[in-house]
């Protein structure tokens, strides 16, 4: 079957690929890992970290779908499958039942930590070869910093 | 610590927690399989089939979410993390890479139907007991039974 | 030709198939005969009778589509032609002709009694086989209904 | 009863009125027609030509709004029962039961084009006494000429 | 000092000029004239004549504005002025004070009645000489008249 | 428990503590009164009032949250519950049961009255001594004297 | 005076116009007592409660009007007057002045506690007779049972 | 006919029914003027000043019909017609035809002068006898006073 | 390859399709050229009349997407390429380079004056076989007749 | 150069031309006071206070808007630099860096507690001299004080 | 004439400016090319492709925006007319008249392809000299090539 | 106490830290001045310019709360308070009172120069260590460069 031809050449197509494809996963479980906490958080700050983990459930949404298509425009089928997530996630297994509302927010500051960490060593290696590319994964850390940032000073002083 | 009370019975509560958990399972899996073939799709019918795809994942996204805000509120924690999800759904494993787009029309249709299933047999065991969340299951399966259609009429003929 | 299988028991099927076949048919007409009212109604009470008489036509409107595609989606084709609609609706003919605005009211007052009438019954034989078709009935009729009181109210006293 | 004076003289009026009133029952079995078809379609552009069927309906349902309106403001009462429409409507019958997206196309082309031809009569028969009404008509002729195009295109080549 | 070239001959310009300026007049006392009686209606019909001269008041509104630079657009400036109002337009003087309903719907059924004949005057002197400003007047009678129907409609019976 | 400092000297605050107070039991007993007679109107012009009665009741929860607020930014914790508004209200009691038109306009212009010159003696107490609250009541009888005279309007003649 | 006829049965009609008239008294607190406690909340959780009250005041008043409506369409005319409410509320008395925020969230927790038993019991009554009226009743205790898991949360811990 | 009554004594009535009779004149006249000139500027200013004096008729506009509304809940029929406006406005005559920019934008200065020094005086006579109508005037003033700046500064230099 | 059978004669589709390729090509040219003065003029008037152009690409892209569609639906494909454009329009060529806004302002009068003058030739060619097209004419004339007004006025004085 | 002429006496414009300068440069301080606040804050109520901060931010923003223009519109130029706002504001400075949510709490009751008294003492001069610069005062005090108690409320306890 | 001063240097000046003509001429072709297969598309996906082309217009013509006023920010007049499009376009001359949708589809891959490749070099030139204008380039290859996977999915299979 | 770490290594935070800060500085400096410009704005070009320096306003703000929230994300707590902006701000200080059209212009021109001139500079030192920052400032020096051309356009020539 005749599929999507890359503008890319052979081995920058590979480490792009491979690149995009890491940061599906990992966008996809921030989403799930989101959506998690924001059904189980419980405690005082209950409401207000309830809201601010579904704006983290929106940016891992949007930003996964723009991966995804990103690598699919550079002719490399992209996998956000359960099974796909489940296994090569960077984010830390996340307890079941319900979680206090402080513990809900360490939760993230680890989950969001440790995804940008992996991104910006997807950035690395990205940047000196498709410019296009980066420019997509330097979106994906400005946002994940930011809320990063706010999780952190969520548990401050 | 203290939690959230059920205002059902105990032996209610766990009938329909049970199905509330199954029903996410399924759900989150649904909006996950349809993203995935969402941006593998290739063939004629490639735009069509793509956006037909994102509003089965809005369905799927917005069930989601009302289905485990309806465990939370009768006190059962609902569990929508990657592995669990992996683990526990009632869709086949889609393939990954390219799909032609009557194999991907073939895939939801599939995907429904084993959805469809399971959600009616929840609807039997919750029916007799919470009227609430039976009126949640209702809503699903009329939801999901009409994109089944639509993915039938698709390639019927 | 293949079309689309029925997630209904075939018993199942017919009994739900003919329901919601009645229904199109009433609410098709429920919609031209509101709308013939709406052009023909003259009187003191003339622009409010008339804009009340467009909130039924939406009501009719919205709900004949979703009464056409749940058919479709248990594996029934459904049938609104202009012959069908003329020969099985169960509003009796209303005439032709500017119409007082008395008469608009009792006419809809009549012709939204004899919809809520067939639509209860085929509730009653519905809700045994198929909760999820029961509720699309539900909806209609508790629109109908709060039309229904709404016109007796513009004539009573 | 007292009712609505005309601003045409009388010959005018009826050449006028019974163009509308032949327009109006076109237009409300053409709504009809394209929904009943949005309903049943199957086959591989199942999707496009669901959409794109609503689009017709919405063009039929406004311009027949308008259409009866205009003959109300000339004086003449409008007539849009299912009775009429099914009895006085230049679209031939059509089958019922699912239909294929081709045979679907070529019924929109086909009722479309009768359509059309009967509004060019009728312009002609308006425009000499009334260019308020014969501007009426054009407006409609345009949108069914688009239309018109447009399952032509769908079936070309 | 240099002003606006028209694209008219000289003797087209001057019919269509006069023309314009008279509908002008017309419009602009229609818009002064519902809002009187939109603020002085009584009786038991106040809020739904109320509502429905502030129809006719946007009506009057933006036809009086598309009038006023149509005759710009041919090289004629328009005089819209209070006096000029006064001294020149079409409509009866209305009476001060409290107005019962059904006066008022008269009095608009009236002053539609006056400006409708005169638009259709216009209409036939200017439609020959030029089809642009020709279709200003038509779309002007349409809603003229279709408010016309609606003001006689409320008062039969 | 320390709670909110006054901006405003003692003496002004009890003054205007108590103006308030006596205004939001008034507003809210208006905003019950509306939504009862808007559900139990029957008769001839029905919509209209139904509707009118719903434009009250918009203004009554407005106005009355802003009283509320403004209570407690002076200091002074507002009463706003069932047994306080009924003990409490301005408005006599309105009957139970359906209401013909006429009935219910009086009652409303009734209602209306009464709380107007209530707001009106709050309004001269208030004033001299804060000026910013003397505003929000200005506001509220600016609101109230309109729907007066609509009501009185609709059954004027 | 001649009023609205019920499409229920008499028995059936007094059942149902019962279980709506409790509700409705239920719900009108209910939106009273939420209002009193977001303008008089204090604490370090002020903005997030005092936002949390009016997603519940904007869920009683919604549904208190279909509530009323529903009662109006069965042919019982509503009663939802300050004295009414005050006298019938299944909901506690609360305490005038200030208020902690824990102490607010408990009051929620309570008051949306007691209605939720009472809208249960309702629906225990009217589901057998008026499966319309039971929908009605579903989607109530639905909303809050969701509103008395959030608050629940909040306190949790 | 029994009419409207004042909740104003009869000597503050006849104040202010005179003070809100003579703002009404103005601001129609202003409306007019306005819209005069934005169809009859021109110069390199055009498109700035014309767009500039909409905005000076919506503002007319808006005010005009508070004020009209006011003076009918105070009692006091208002008179906006053509003939009165045209006798009573405290507007020079503007010239007909076209209109330089800086000749437009002076007679902009000089109309809202005139009206601003008018409407100040009314302030006077007003203020001390109801602070309702008081606060309807102030706002007049305060956006007339802004439009006032603007023209200046369009001007200035 | 079977296409789209025109519901017109073949003389009047020739005169019609001739005259709608004309209007395309002198559109689309004037969005260019409307786009090049958009970004290369400067001077005191800057930004008014950068605005004011993007108006003029607006009306240009808006109309000749409805000629092109115009065309096709009566059969005859339309030609809006870049060379067709370049080779075919009625407007002289515009220089390139900066522009001071008083040049840009007469390059627009010249422009549309050109396109007008052509488009009413055609109206005149294609009013008497084809009153749709006519009117399609009609309305594009209507709209460069206004922007011409509004251009000519800038530079008056 | 002529610049914008008072509608107000000298001593009028000097008494108010000083207390809207002194209100513009509260009003940018406590604009960018609260922007410091929401970029610094930390701890557990971090997101409830940096949203509820940017509430302040725009009525800040808004209301200084409003007085400087009124200051233009009496003819005084306004003073919103950097420099004249660090020069003049009525806030006492605040501390950089990283600020706990409770001391960021405490930072805005003294804030705005500053400016409302300032505004308050500049209500006492200009109210006897210029009614409209005093409404404008009233509705900053009143939106203030508003934020005020909201501060307050949010520490109390 | 004293024009635009850029802030680059003349050399990089001189780089970015042809970079950024470059491509302009490819995008103005690129939405006539869209447009006029947009028009001209025939076959079974007529409605998917047409609507499909408008994404590209929409897409070709912001960009084209974006990058002409980049030019003139950068001090270097751009130049988007007719005959520069037609001669220095780097899409190749697509045929006149009707095009199957395979053909139409195949089109736009060729022409998104060759726009893609000349500013994959474009960006090569402008990236060391000035970030900016990279950044605009960046923009506009990502989302071609989507675009561009979007038709080989559309052919492929 | 515990705040927020950066996700950057010490030397690369404190580069990047007081690039932000400057870029702080700068903006809010930007949005004063185009303010106080928008406020004493006179001559014949006074509306234009006064509505093209609220869109620097809006450019300005935006930004600043995006530098200030980046700077907060890599652990650096932003200063943007009167003083600091008054004291480290890269633009001059602009003159009090009415301003001229022309003169308003340069003073935008020279302002927007200036601190685009900075934020290359800082450009330049963020690129080589934090490409997610040096986004920020790419973005900023864009929307800086676009507004500075549109100011020197408007005195050109």
């Amino acid at each position: 079957m005749s599929t999507v031809r890359s503008t890319l050449p052979d081995t920058t197509r590979k480490i792009v690929g491979e690149a995009l494809q890491g940061a599906l996963v990992d966008l996809v479980d921030l989403s799930l890992v989101a959506k998690q906490t924001h059904w189980n958080v419980v405690g005082p700050r209950f409401r207000s970290i309830h809201l601010q983990l579904d704006d983290v459930v929106a940016t891992a949404r949007a930003h996964s779908d723009t991966v995804a298509e990103r690598s699919a425009a550079v002719g490399v089928p992209p996998d956000g499958r359960a099974g796909t997530v489940a296994a090569g996630s960077g984010i830390a297994k996340v307890p079941d039942g319900w979680l206090r509302d402080g513990d809900a927010v360490r939760t993230m500051v680890d989950a969001l930590g440790a995804v940008i960490v992996r991104t910006r060593e997807r950035l690395d290696e990205v940047g000196p070869v498709d410019s296009v590319s980066e420019d997509v994964l330097i979106q994906i850390t400005r946002d994940l910093e930011k809320h990063h940032w706010m999780f952190q000073a969520e548990n401050a002083g």
